[in-house]
């Protein structure tokens, strides 16, 4: 297996992309060839490292790409444009199967333009989006549009419903996921315009396309494990992925601050530090590295923009695991039969 | 002062709506009116307490009323028809000045239906908004609109903006509040049709209309005291306040399971009780009791609709400051001047 990693993406590229890399290596089975601009690539290790990239591992590759697509860039301009830009060549390689796998955690709107118009979308599938794999109450969660597509139609979110089905089912084992709709209300005639028809849609068409759609989710409940999807519009999806990671922050700050407060509980909270540790781990939802464009027709993994080598290290090790539980070729076989 | 309360409103009324009141009574000094069924009323109170409720506070007083708004009834008929609901005579006694500020767990579209109708708009606002109080770090963050107004136009949102701006100056101090706009990107280019045309209209009118306004904010920035309010569409807002109250839920439940993992942590859990409970007093945006209507002529307050006893009590306590504050008369006089 090769996975494919845009070295030039993301806030802390190339550094903490090439520190992930060589974290994962010894993890994983597959190769990572990293994309981007090869002297760059090499002096960095050399400063990180203190030797050659080859006397790290065998199973870290370079590939040359001269251009890089910056997070101001226009998507569709940028991916017709920028020929040899880490991410076109990256896409370039995963279409002409010189890789099974790629990753970035570039500008998510060049992502979503690439692989469609690159690797291409699944027939019968009109927008691709973003699955966000997030922690929940003994499980996880799949929200889905994590932020692909800021304007929908309720056609769009019947397509996510029956994508994340497949995908859980395949992935994860669940045999009949649990599909719910993010609203701000449980009753049928809550929400917004787009809301109150995708739950009639999905209502209408849920059994005839294998659907488990238990009707309105309330973001309270979201994290409860009784649900295993949630389905929105990419703008409010991405809110809602957001204000989780923001809310995290705010409570892990609380948390160690109220710890500290006086010398007994500072005093006290040294021998449950590793229950914290835990429960920090719990609410990172960075541990479950990456977010999967469900609709396309290979693996293609959005990084964090903001990923560090930590995050490179899981979202690379999560990317190998997608492959082998060909969630992808799953995707494309059920709708070929439909 | 006279604090008005809807006795039938709320998913555990009137148990907890009538308990809240008691057990806020001696807490605060202005007099409290149920609106309700009278005899209900009295019977519940003989029931829990074992003495009539003249016996237990002379602040509490009684105002029959003989129907009840229901979750699923339409708010402009329920409003229209069930003219001796709780709701309904609760917003004429706050008209007729029987009353300082009327407090309602009731059904919110009729709520915000009946604050417009009956106690009616201030000069000068399209739409009322709901304005929500959350925790953050070291602060507060006002969210408006909280979830009144479902579908939203960019002017509603300029006057969110204005409206907060004047509530948090008059309420918590704050000189030049900071407000933002619930976006998925701080670019300006980000975002869904509504947001991107609000983001133009808030720069272009800022200055003239006094509205520090510095951006597009996404919600892993909101709770970490770099905003004052940030400002967003029923909608949205509403995802974004439920979001927080369910992982609110999950990160309470994780961490007493995490500190219950093995005998060790368990042990040494116990001395840092105090401290989770602290940080679990932060977490909680109940504390911050019930949620405002910002521009009506008169305070009403909307308690969380599963309002328990306590709650109750917290957004009794937060209705009389409100009332002392006058954030509801100098609202008034700043859009008289504008």
């Amino acid at each position: 297996m090769k996975i494919i990693l845009d070295a030039m993406g993301g806030d802390n590229a190339p550094d903490a992309n090439i520190k992930g890399t060589i974290n994962a290596i010894n993890k994983i089975k597959a190769e990572v060839i990293l994309v981007g601009k090869e002297e760059i690539i090499r002096n960095k290790v050399k400063e990180f490292y203190g030797k050659e990239i080859e006397e790290i591992s065998n199973r870290i590759k370079i590939k040359n790409a001269t251009e890089t697509i910056e997070m101001e860039d226009i998507p569709t301009k940028a991916i017709k444009n920028k020929k040899d830009s880490s991410m076109v060549v990256g896409f370039k390689m995963l279409k002409e199967n010189e890789g099974d796998v790629f990753i970035s955690a570039g500008n998510s709107g060049a992502l979503l333009t690439g692989a469609t118009l690159i690797v291409g979308r699944i027939k019968g599938i009109d927008r691709p989006a973003l699955a966000g794999i997030l922690p929940a109450y003994h499980s996880r969660l799949v929200l889905i549009d994590a932020g692909s597509n800021t304007n929908c139609k309720p056609i769009n979110l019947l397509q996510f419903a029956q994508m994340s089905s497949i995908y859980i089912k395949n992935t994860f084992g669940v045999e009949h996921p649990k599909i719910g709709l993010l609203n701000i209300g449980t009753e049928e005639t809550k929400g917004n315009e787009l809301v109150k028809e995708s739950y009639n849609l999905l209502k209408e068409k849920a059994e005839e396309l294998n659907i488990n759609f238990i009707g309105n989710i309330e973001g309270r409940e979201a994290f409860s494990g009784k649900v295993d999807a949630i389905v929105a519009d990419g703008f409010t999806g991405n809110v809602f992925l957001k204000t989780t990671e923001g809310l995290g922050k705010f409570v892990k700050a609380s948390l160690t601050e109220s710890l500290k407060k006086n010398w007994l509980s500072k005093l006290c909270a040294i021998p449950t530090l590793p229950a914290i540790n835990r429960f920090k781990k719990t609410m990172d939802y960075k541990t479950y590295g990456g977010a999967l464009f469900l609709g396309v027709k290979k693996p293609v993994v959005k990084a964090h923009g903001s990923s560090d080598a930590k995050l490179f290290e899981y979202t690379i090790i999560q990317a190998e695991k997608f492959v082998e539980n060909k969630a992808v070729d799953k995707m494309i076989e059920e709708f070929q039969i439909k």
